[in-house]
């Protein structure tokens, strides 16, 4: 049960944000631009997946499966895919660029000044922009908001990853803006 | 020197959001929000108290002087009387409640996990509504987030902490919309 009187039974950030329709609208706007806009050159399932890792480190259970869901559907990938990305993404089949920004992803959820300057030039070297690494950090930084948001104020998630696997193409096609009411 | 080229030399979040437009905004509009928004219980001077604890903890210098002077504009305090409560606010004047809510702030800097249920318990005990937790938590998360993205990014700060107490009273007046130009 959740720290406080939510008054509505949605889980996770939906609870929270139903709640408090105020800070919904700058929290939803921000999820669409940075984990959407088109004008971007990481994918958005590369974003997802940003995302997703920190949601991980930070042992949030809702945020790490809506994410990693949509990871896996705007990347091809089944859950297991996903699972072995998160647990040792060293290891995994993903792009030198994307190994170079998850490790990078991975020292902001630690702290911003746990980023260093070697992490920075060995992105750049795989062929990461300047922006690309900003968006990086971003995301990075925000999951480490969100992730408190929804795990510090105690909400209740679904237990069965299947849930979130299913919810993804509809979740994919709507965008984060409507996110309270679907 | 900021890892990346941020095409201005404004300091700190500032220099960020010019640099990416398309992200201040729901940035600023989560912080004015979140931390001016008249239809609050808690005081513009708690909630910056709030946010420049949550910056001491993450060892955000620009955060923690920003709105540092900030509370102290807004509760006609001195630096160093907001520095005694950043250090140990137990020991200060400050009313039981915001104590029990900077005590949320401190175990969400940590994680969202690490907030108990007897903290909230607490914050209750002195009058704390679910609104005003909420905010705390939303607040000290957002926290979380910005002081990420200002040292994830290795961002500039003027070292003169007479600097940003001198900006305050402009600060105050102008909100967080205008943030990037100001």
């Amino acid at each position: 049960m959740a720290h406080i009187n939510l008054e509505n039974d949605l889980p996770g950030i939906r609870g929270l944000m139903a709640y408090s329709p105020e800070t919904e609208k700058p929290l939803n706007l921000l999820a669409e631009t940075l984990l959407r806009d088109d004008d971007n050159t990481l994918s958005r399932g590369d974003r997802e997946l940003i995302g997703t890792y920190v949601s991980y480190l930070n042992d949030c259970f809702f945020c790490q499966n809506v994410h990693g869901a949509l990871a896996g559907h705007y990347m091809g990938c089944n859950i297991e895919e996903i699972d072995a990305i998160k647990q040792d993404f060293t290891s995994t089949e993903i792009s030198p660029k994307m190994k170079a920004l998850l490790a990078i992803a991975a020292r902001v959820q630690i702290g911003g000044k746990a980023v260093t300057e070697e992490q920075i030039e060995a992105a750049r070297e795989e062929g990461a922009t300047d922006k690309e690494i900003h968006d990086t950090v971003l995301i990075a930084a925000s999951f480490c908001m969100f992730n408190r948001y929804v795990d510090g104020l105690a909400t209740w998630a679904p237990q069965d990853r299947q849930f979130y696997v299913n919810r993804a193409p509809q979740r994919a096609e709507d965008g984060y803006i409507s996110s309270v009411f679907k």
